[in-house]
C-alpha cells in the first residue's frame, strides 16, 4: 500500500484546526474528503503538527496511504482540484517508504509568528498577524527570547490540555527581528508543547511593551507554572513554516512539486 | 477649512474600486461614510490613484477638507474606528496646506505586482497574487521590462476607457525580481495610463512563459495599438505601494502616524 508525503499550505482562519472535530470544518476533514472524492478511498491522514484553530501553515507535512500506486503528481493535482475552493493547497506530493511517519519521524519543526505594531488596524494583514497598537522594543524582545533557548522544563508555556508526556523540550531557536513592518518571531525545535509558541510570544510581547524584563521572563520559565507566564498570543499570527526529517536513502520514490 | 492628507491601506477584494459607483461598495464610499459618522460632515475625498476593482493599496494617498480643525491623530483614530470592519485602514493623517491635491500634486506613483508561479493553487495568497501554474523565466521578463522603461507612447498598454489626455508617459522603473516564492514587478512613474501596469504585466508574463521575446515586446510598444499588447493581468496581484509629493516648507501642519 503506497504511502504519500504531502506538503500542505493553508489559511487557518476558516478551520477549527488541523484535527477533525465535531464543532466545525477542519483541514484534516477537508483533505480526507478530497482524497475520497479523488479515488473513493476513506483514509486517515496524519500531520506533523496538529495546528490549532486559526493557525496557518506554509509547510505542514502530512502522510496518507492509498490502495493504488498513483503518480505523485496526479495525487497532488487531483487533491488540489477537489480541495477547491477551500484555502488549502497541496504544494507537493511524494511517494515515501511505508515506515515514514509525518509526526513521529519529524526531527525539527519551524514556526513563524508575525506581529505588526502600529496604531492603525490591519487591512491587508487582517487575520494574518497580531495587531499591537503600541510600538514594541524588538531588541528587548530578542534579548528576552534568548533566555528561553535551550533545554528547559517549559511548563510555564504549556497549555493545560497538552498531551505531551514530558514538559522538557529543547528550543533550538527563538529569534525576534523586524522585517519591514512585521516583527517576525521564529521558533525551531524537534517538537513543541501545546500552545508553547503562542504562550512564549504572548510573554515576549509584554517585554516589547516594556512591562516585563528579560529577567522576569527567565524567572517565569524557572517557576514551571503556567500562571507565571504571559497570555496566549492570538492564533492568526502563527504559521507552521516547515518540518524536517532525517535524510535517508530513498528507493524508487519520486517527488513532484514542480 | 483645514485640509488633511491620509495614507490609506486596503484590501481591494470586496470593493468595486476606489471610486464611488452604483454597482457596489467602494473604498471612497466607505471612507466618506466614516467621515460622516465621525463628524457629521458630507465630504468629497480625492485619491492619488483611482484603483480598479480588486486592486489593493498599501499607501494610497487621499485628501479631504473638514470644517473643524481636528488633531490629525484624532482624525486617523476616529476614521479607523468607523471604518471597522471594512478592510480599510488609515495609516496616517496629516494637516496640509489648502493647495495640496492628492492627485494633481503627486510627483511619483509606485506600484507592485505579485505573481506566484507554482503548480499548486494559492491558499494563503489567494486574492493577493496572480497564480501562474507554470514556471516563469524571471531573467527574460526583466530584460523585456527594461525595453518599456523611458518616455514612450504607451497606447499598446492603455485601456479603452482611459481618460488621460495623452498616451505619452515616462516610465521610470519596471523591474522584475524573485522575492521568495513571489515574482515582484515594481513600476514607478509620475503617472500611469488606465490599466497600464496590468497590461504591461500581462505582456511580461507571456515573455516569462517563453511565448514572447523582448524584441516582440518592444515591437508591441512601437505598434501603439492595444491589440498588439498582451492580455490584462488580474487585479488581485496589483498594489498601489505609495505616492510621492514635492517636499515643501510646511507651516504649522502636524503629522501623526505613530
Amino acid at each position: 500500500m503506497p504511502r504519500y508525503r504531502l506538503v500542505v499550505e493553508y489559511d487557518g482562519g476558516p478551520f477549527v484546526g488541523w484535527q477533525r472535530q465535531d464543532n466545525g470544518p477542519s483541514v484534516q476533514g477537508a483533505l480526507e474528503a478530497a482524497v475520497q472524492a479523488f479515488c473513493g478511498e476513506v483514509v486517515e491522514t496524519v500531520a506533523a503538527g496538529r495546528t490549532d484553530a486559526g493557525v496557518h501553515a506554509l509547510g505542514q507535512v502530512v502522510h496518507l496511504d492509498l490502495a493504488k500506486d498513483w503518480e505523485a503528481r496526479v495525487v497532488r493535482n487531483a487533491l488540489n482540484a477537489h480541495l477547491r475552493p477551500a484555502p488549502i493547497a497541496v504544494l507537493s506530493a511524494e511517494l515515501v517508504d511505508a515506515d515514514f511517519h509525518a509526526r513521529f519521524s519529524a526531527t525539527e519543526r519551524r514556526y513563524l509568528y508575525r506581529l505588526i505594531d502600529r496604531p492603525a488596524p490591519l487591512a491587508l494583514e487582517a487575520g494574518r498577524a497580531w495587531h499591537v497598537p503600541v510600538p514594541l522594543d524588538v531588541g528587548a524582545m530578542a534579548a528576552a527570547a534568548s533566555r528561553l533557548v535551550g533545554r528547559h522544563d517549559f511548563t510555564t508555556f504549556r497549555a493545560a490540555e497538552c498531551q505531551a508526556k514530558s514538559p522538557l523540550k529543547t528550543l533550538d531557536e527563538l529569534s525576534v527581528a523586524r522585517e519591514g513592518q512585521v516583527i517576525a518571531i521564529r521558533a525551531r525545535a524537534r517538537s513543541f508543547l501545546h500552545r508553547q509558541v503562542r504562550n512564549m510570544v504572548g510573554t515576549l510581547k509584554l517585554v516589547g511593551e516594556g512591562r516585563w524584563t528579560a529577567d522576569e521572563v527567565a524567572a517565569a520559565l524557572a517557576a514551571r507554572d503556567r500562571a507565571a507566564g504571559g497570555p496566549t498570543a492570538p492564533a492568526a499570527g502563527l504559521y507552521l513554516l516547515g518540518v524536517s526529517y532525517e535524510a535517508r536513502p530513498s528507493g524508487a520514490s519520486g517527488s513532484e512539486s514542480r
